[in-house]
């Protein structure tokens, strides 16, 4: 590896992050060295980091996960018995009853497998979910490379192609770029508030023609960076679409909890595929991700999240739990995960607790969702779409041609040069619209 | 995917585990449902995990940890002072002063990079490290899975080949596989207490004209499952070896905190690379790693681990750094690392029992590595190399010819036949040494 030339061709591909955070680091450890500067600290709100930005977290998720990490607090009376029976009773399903020991297996702890599809089947009402098809892994992100891994073959123009959003989550990009994917956007409307409309699909399929081989959709909904959610009727249509092309869904479905637009519902895409039924409900390969690092639990250094698999081939299955099987899931994340599907139940301790703390989160995060939009859409050069869930808003740009032509100077994109001179002057870090996918005709932050 | 002839082929090479874990799982299953059982619980020793075992974790690290995570414990009194000031301090180091934010970078949080820095500094005895070159990740082989990753390419005769100790980690033959590299055995030396023998080095490299191109060779030291201890001769001639063959050094170290026997230090290979000089010490490109899963920490279950680049080209390390970017390295092992390479210093209020506790585990651990290798060599069929570190034996069995017979007729691995019929008989679960690398004309278990 005496240069870059001897790696992985794979890794070269990966694309270098525009690198705002390194520039927030070191303005941060500047004001941190004093100085005259106008604001205290950076505020990031480039990546959907709730408990970054100050909200905290569920006082019930970390009181457990305290007392499996320091069982000698099971006696402390000071925290709520409900506390410390869930702690006792997640701790009895670790090895050796330890959050210390490898997990039992490497798709989780199976006690927890079973809570996960439990939830799924309550969310879905009444649709069964089988704990066998549910995989726990350390966050959404690292499930869906397992996946994008799995879905990765062929070269030149049998090289799997997936159908991604415009806009996309902006880590998506690197995920396709590592597995060698060809990306195949599909325009989301942004004067419908971002809609997905079933014609762009055919036209990013159309456009994939001699290039690669498309073998997936990814979904994301509620969308991020849009914040728009899906309906049923939309819905199905990407479920026929999917049907009649062979390709598998991946839905990334993290902001599920987190829907605060008026008269507007999360729908699982396996709800809906369920609802359809036979030939759909048997045979569309559907891959449905969901995390911890949401907005309700806002738990992304802890980095857990599922997938379940719906009508995959078991030796699919088979070849996804052996790529797990060196490294088994971190544990700690898998009880987040439990007490996430499994909050206090009516009636318990901490459920008075619980229940407020939601609400008041859900609350602020409908608020300034609404006031955040409002605020942009008065500046001017700005305009923005409302959100109607998740914790994103991504507003367009229409930049000064003086701006325009200093970042062609530059050499750099325009957003980048905007999002670096507003962290410098204003010490917020927006994320640029490149990273999800927009070009330079079509300036957005996130 | 309809079919797993659907999926990158690099997946379907993915050997299938040999599934005891499965047969161990479902035997504690009926024996928790009752019925007439010798035993009550299975014994689990294949995998290196000793809270499993049923050794306590370290307090002051679990105290520390659980304080982080519900920081309303900053105010217990009943906590020592030392373990709140810590987890303080490690809260401050966090964005938000929250350990559910993402990670500051994808490499860690930089102050922990500094902390392992120092760390490596004073283990070989002033020799700087440099923190930029520690990367925090979850766990030693997610660490080893992003540099096999980084040496993958070619095909056929040009694909990367690694040279890997016979017996080596169970876990190593599918990190191999998955990045489709080859592995290059050499054998260490069971008579000499499965030494290395720089013979073998040369011969593996022999083996391999024809085959693939040679990229890295790959030692565990202190050795995972063998226990060998390498001396400072040793090291040298490795580091020489790979010097002159242009190898890159992977250089698991997990277990050097845990050398029980008689007259053996831990030397690490940085140290004796920097001993050597020039033109050793500014050429021979060497990835060392180490782990929170150690025979003293043993937080298995948390995966956290961090790599030392030394001498690594800059494009290599950010291409490393792009490859971390999509998904960053959970919190809570990052600041269980932390407390590892900062235990409590003289003086401390937690100092005393902390002491104690080490001192205890590495007692215990001395005296069963001893107790149980004296066992093994009284039963008939079992010889077994005394271990002088870490957390395995790795005794060799001659089998009756009956049961090769059998194991013939079954199709399955004699050593896996015995693994099996142990666990059922005796309720324990040994690995066989075919994960290990071994074959068929050399049992062993681990």
């Amino acid at each position: 590896m005496s240069s870059v030339q001897d790696v992985n061709p794979r890794v070269r591909r990966i694309r270098t992050p525009v690198g705002l955070q390194s520039l927030a680091a070191r303005i941060t450890e500047q004001l941190s060295q004093g100085g005259q500067k106008p604001f205290q600290k950076v505020t990031d709100v480039s990546s959907g980091d709730p408990h970054r930005a100050g909200m905290p977290p569920l006082s019930f998720v970390r009181q457990v996960l305290a007392v499996c990490l320091y069982p000698e607090l099971l006696g402390e009376d000071s925290l709520p018995l409900d506390v410390r029976q869930r702690a006792q009773k997640l701790l009895e399903a670790c090895n050796g009853g330890s959050i210390g020991s490898y997990s039992p297996s490497s798709c989780g702890i199976p006690q927890i497998q079973k809570s996960v599809a439990e939830f799924i089947t309550r969310r879905d009402a009444g649709i069964p979910s089988d704990p066998e098809n549910i995989v726990l892994c350390s966050g959404s992100q690292k499930v869906l490379s397992l996946v994008l891994h799995l879905l990765s073959r062929g070269e030149g123009l049998t090289q799997t192609g997936v159908l991604i959003p415009l806009p996309c989550p902006h880590t998506l990009p690197m995920l396709l770029d590592e597995e060698g994917l060809t990306p195949l956007p599909y325009r989301l409307l942004e004067d419908q508030g971002w809609a997905l409309e079933p014609d762009q699909l055919h036209g990013a399929l159309r456009a994939a023609r001699g290039r690669c081989e498309p073998r997936a959709i990814y979904i994301s909904n509620p969308g991020n960076p849009t914040g728009h959610v899906q309906d049923r009727k939309t819905i199905r249509e990407v479920i026929r679409f999917a049907s009649s092309e062979g390709l598998v869904l991946l839905v990334e479905e993290v902001f599920q909890d987190s829907v605060f637009g008026r008269d507007k519902t999360f729908l699982s895409y396996k709800k809906v595929l369920f609802e359809m039924g036979e030939p759909y409900s048997d045979t569309v390969e559907l891959v449905s991700l969901h995390s911890i690092s949401t907005a309700r639990m806002g738990e992304c250094g802890l980095r857990g999240g599922y997938m379940e698999v719906v009508n995959i081939d078991p030796d699919v299955q088979q070849a996804l739990k052996n790529m797990q099987a060196p490294s088994s899931p971190p544990i700690l994340p898998q009880l987040a995960l439990e007490v996430m599907v499994n909050p206090p139940a009516p009636g318990d301790p901490s459920e008075k607790e619980y229940t407020q703390e939601i609400l008041r989160m859900d609350d602020i995060l409908a608020q300034n969702a609404r006031r955040a939009c409002e605020f942009l859409n008065d500046l001017p050069g700005v305009s923005c779409q409302p959100a109607m869930a998740g914790l994103f808003l991504y507003p367009r740009l229409n930049l000064p041609a003086q701006m325009l032509e200093e970042a062609e100077a530059l050499g750099v994109e325009a957003d980048v040069l905007f999002c670096q001179r507003f962290l410098e002057e204003e010490r917020v870090c927006f994320g640029p619209g490149c990273e999800n996918g927009h070009d330079r005709n079509d300036l957005h932050v996130r």
